[in-house]
């Protein structure tokens, strides 16, 4: 998506580490705007797949995924990093590596909020390494609940959850697809 | 706004302790076409206050807070609640106690993103004793960024988070303020 990519050139920081900083538009400050015309995308992509819910993961995944639902006309459940007190009672649950925190944590979502009747499109920030995907991947397994498809605004293709979760059979649409990136220079595929 | 008083009666559960559970269409499952009425509602009790960004915090507020944004043609930032390796830097920082977690976490903000010529709606999902949004206020002063008030879309009135902000100067528009809840029972001022 030609919008995206401009705006990842424009405003992106390349950061040491292989970090990609896009906290200026996409999740730190938000442009909601760019989220509509992210989200019309993927409801271009999307159509006739019978998406009846939105599932994400806190935090940075949730204005994405609100702004898309309002394109679907679904509601959005987003996955919880820890048990709180708030959540009650049966939820489904699996283990998510942080990329940007370091450890493990806990994810967990009502059961009641994910149904074997539905039809899921998994929405976040960012696909890299996967393992957010994958733990969503594993909550909607554990549901019965049928994925429609995945939708992320960036992914560093030279990373491997891409290629891992295509394999799965799973339909991914990247808005923005890194091939490669070093300080000052970013090429995408 | 009695659309969302309803929809707290049909769907809210009271727990024990003062827990109030909305998350079947607030703060696990998002009702993302309530959020827009939402919205609307505190885009014409906010007209001409020049509003020119949205301050929330994670996570629950960042879903309301962008379906306003939206409403409000402005961008959104979230404080973050623990530093991670992907804020660089200079950051406003504050403390604030978490009723549903406990403890304490460190919430913080890229100086980047709240600038003294800002003019901020701060949005949260709850208001109740007030901790997280009071926390919100010392980080916009610690920018100099002036305040147009705040919406939350719950205020517990019983608890005294409310009377506090408005005793700071400071305009409050909750669209649903309960007076008294037990089990089965939800009283509304």
């Amino acid at each position: 998506m030609k919008e995206l990519e401009d705006r990842i050139r424009r405003d992106g920081i390349i950061g040491e580490g292989g970090v990609l900083k896009v906290d200026s538009f996409l999740n730190h400050q938000m442009d909601v705007g760019l989220f509509r015309a992210m989200s019309r995308e993927w409801a271009r992509l999307f159509t006739g797949e019978g998406v009846s819910k939105i599932l994400t993961i806190e935090a940075s995944g949730i204005g994405i995924a609100c702004v898309a639902a309002l394109e679907f006309g679904v509601p959005v459940v987003f996955a919880k990093k820890s048990r709180t007190k708030n959540i009650a009672g049966d939820v489904y649950r699996t283990e998510v590596p942080s990329f940007t925190h370091g450890g493990v944590s806990d994810v967990v979502v009502s059961k009641r909020f994910l149904l074997p009747g539905d039809r899921l499109l998994l929405i976040d920030d960012f696909l890299a390494n996967g393992a957010a995907l994958e733990g969503l991947l594993t909550l909607a397994g554990q549901a019965g609940a049928a994925v429609a498809g995945v939708g992320v605004a960036i992914e560093k293709a030279f990373q491997p959850g891409g290629a891992r979760i295509r394999a799965m059979g799973v339909r991914v649409e990247a808005l923005a697809r890194v091939k490669s990136m070093s300080p000052g220079r970013i090429e995408f595929c």
